[in-house]
């Protein structure tokens, strides 16, 4: 069996107070798509592979909103939220994103989903906040574990045909 | 009679790509802030002169959601959606816009409400997008007219005690 090791790519511009994560998947966008919309599937990739997520808000519709928390061996250790400002099937999410642990904190993100020849997808993701120190200290907090962790999980699950 | 003309501030930031508005008001913070989530109030002030504002979408709530038109003479000319990332009461607010004639655009908006000395309350509005082509892009739209203009509706509602 051969199988494809993709790398994510997490970008910070220098000029700019943004953050790029740039993945493929063998998987087509409405796949890609449809595992960042329906709450069974998000919550079974979604973050670390040391936490659970337990959705508790969820409609991933344009001007809907969803809220998750994060547990650690059945004890919440983490809860976020935001809203769904614009959602587009199979091409393109934006969010808003607020860790609760700091409440005035807030990142608007981007998800385009391209399809790629093969059956391919890359997902972009921009994040963007309003200054570099917030923008820094997300960089700096560990989200890169949960990031690749969780694109590592998505990949598993496109690989065992859950998606089909 | 005396009467204070306040001045509208809008600040480009040079090296992110933010627009900040501050404004002040000879009102209280909570009715400065009741002015922005009570549909009625709003519709009333929002925007130029020449225009008139109506909404479509309205529940100013954390994880709710805003849609409105523009009309000149009756007819719809522009129209803009967002969602309320967080409603704070009377103190701030966290939205996303966008104007439907750039469907790919979106802002954050972070608006924060201070109260001063005397009864009165100073607004600050910090948008933030991610990229200065879309910055400099609404920034040279003639967007200041609508927010000054809009501003003095709103002046001239606390002086007619509207909100009282």
């Amino acid at each position: 069996m051969t199988s494809t090791r993709h790398e994510t790519e997490i970008t910070a511009e220098e000029k700019v107070p943004t953050i790029e994560i740039v993945r493929e998947f063998d998987a087509a966008a409405e796949q890609v798509f449809r595992a960042h919309v329906d709450p069974e599937l998000y919550t079974q990739w979604v973050g670390p592979r040391s936490l659970t997520t337990r959705i508790t808000r969820w409609d991933a519709r344009t001007g809907g909103a969803w809220a998750f928390a994060n547990d650690r061996d059945g004890v919440q250790i983490a809860s976020f939220y935001g809203s769904f400002h614009q959602v587009r099937p199979h091409e393109r999410i934006v969010r808003t994103f607020t860790y609760e642990g700091q409440p005035d904190g807030v990142a608007l993100e981007t998800l385009t989903f391209v399809e790629l020849p093969g059956g391919r997808t890359r997902l972009r993701v921009l994040g963007v906040v309003s200054d570099f120190q917030t923008r820094d200290g997300i960089l700096s907090s560990g989200m890169e574990v949960g990031v690749n962790e969780g694109f590592d999980k998505l990949d598993e699950l496109f690989a065992a045909g859950a998606l089909r």
